[in-house]
């Protein structure tokens, strides 16, 4: 998949993924009214609703770009309904050619973290019979707990084509409370930046491994740092638009053959119509305010990477 | 919630928590006949025996216990219909009364913590109403991403006397690959464990915080040194049984009140079947050799304690 998502890359020209991060304010009315007329103001009408609209954006949006990273936190707010819309989202995107990078943040030990990643990256045994529980191309995971968490998932990934992005340097503000610690001199992302292009090694797609990194577009010096530790790494870059990153802020984050980094944006696109920038197309007309958006922010950073 | 962890413990004499992990392999075959020949060998069978499964242990053991820790992950594993049992089986573990811990060590930022706190141990708005997606009391929640994703849950389990265990010091091998690094000659999961104390004094029970740590049963030294830096931190310890702590080595995980830990076991309560020393009850009475199993460690614990 890692192979799948550098050619999809390439074609489009685009290396962005777009965040289906749906929030209940982000939903237009109409969508919201039609939803509750038929299931109620319930987790059923929300996961509705939900899935109406994602699937609005993603009819707009798919041809420009390669893949779509869903936060499964925002479906599962709304319990079991929440995570069918999840599932159906997945679904939808790959049946769209897209690649699929479930924003999960799990991690856990041994059997734990194993049940995960057969979960999501990979088929599960019942009986003499494999099936997938959802059905993504990559997840993030969270390293606090060590090579005992991540290894099942790398295992996994290995058995079925399937990657892992792996939290180094998150984009928010209180990120350096644990990760800016100093260990030796040495600040304790780059610790796991070094451990995570140790765990890539054994995982290897074409050019980039199917173990990647996440750091945030908000820590643009840290950025090129890890960009050095981590050649094979494909860098997945939140905090784009919303958080404050911009693309002049992101050039150091790609290797020189303008790879190696994809940009996320999730309410910079999905609720691009509440922008004043974006207000002429009304909320009728959502998912044509995405698809201008997701032109514009492939501009920015071709741009910005461009001119570097 | 804190305040009914400690009345629980307290009636039933008993500082343990069980783990409702369950994995096919521990599930008796009998169970598994009856729930394939009523779905198949699919992910709705795979539910269906686990959910069976774990009603007949709770219903063997939920007089003798305070509390219950359901691991989402061997639930998520199914996907949808494995989440469905995860949602039963909490139900059921309130209805007769216990605690519910929901191992999910999820962790995120800002609105996306929020998301998963109000999807757990608090209620999602859809409109005008509001509702429950999962129904814990508490959950874990990782660390690594700082204030900004443990807050979320401080501020929506304050609304719905809710609360969480942090990870601090994790039970398995490699937990100190990053946990262990020096910051200015201090482990990092000290670092953790003061800012899980501070963390906890926004958010008190009657003489224990809603913020909790977890710290691991195979860590008894750290355990000690843990205890201090937070005193009034309820420590929930894993890695009991299965995974090699014994009663002797948990005695430092407690204040001298006897009460501030609760120790997990999961396969060795839930699968004590398949031990030696309970194989005299039959994969057919299961759920009695989990009652034994059961009363054995209450013992373990209570002795050491009575002994130190």
């Amino acid at each position: 998949m890692i192979n799948k998502l550098v050619a999809n890359i390439k074609k489009t020209n685009a290396p962005i993924v777009v965040g289906l991060d749906p929030m209940m304010k982000f939903i237009p009315e109409h969508i919201k009214a039609v939803a509750f007329a038929e299931f109620g103001e319930t987790l059923e009408g929300a996961g509705e609703a939900i899935w109406q609209y994602n699937k609005a954006i993603v009819d707009a949006v798919y041809d420009l770009i390669p893949a779509v990273k869903p936060q499964i936190a925002m479906y599962e707010q709304f319990g079991i309904p929440g995570l069918v819309a999840f599932k159906r989202t997945v679904d939808y995107c790959k049946e769209k050619g897209l690649v699929v990078i479930g924003d999960i943040k799990r991690g856990d030990i041994g059997s734990t973290s194993e049940a995960y990643a057969v979960g999501h990256i990979g088929k599960v045994q019942v009986g003499s019979k494999k099936y997938r529980g959802f059905d993504e191309d990559f997840v993030t995971v969270n390293p606090y707990l060590g090579s005992d968490g991540v290894n099942p998932f790398i295992n996994v990934g290995k058995e079925e084509n399937t990657g892992i992005f792996v939290l180094v340097k998150t984009s928010n503000p209180s990120s350096g409370e644990f990760q800016d610690r100093l260990v030796d001199g040495k600040p304790l992302y780059e610790i796991v930046g070094e451990q995570v292009a140790a765990w890539g090694a054994e995982h290897m797609g074409d050019s980039y491994s199917y173990v990647g990194a996440v750091v945030g577009a908000t820590y643009p010096e840290q950025g090129k740092i890890l960009r050095k530790i981590m050649p094979k790494t494909y860098i997945l870059v939140p905090g784009y638009g919303a958080q404050g990153g911009k693309g002049a802020d992101l050039v150091h984050f790609f290797n020189e053959d303008g790879l190696g980094a994809i940009v996320n944006s999730s309410r910079g696109i999905i609720a691009a119509y509440q922008q004043e920038k974006y207000a002429k197309f009304g909320a009728e007309h959502f998912a044509d305010a995405s698809r201008a958006a997701v032109e514009d922010m492939i501009a920015d950073i071709n741009g910005a990477l461009a001119a570097r």
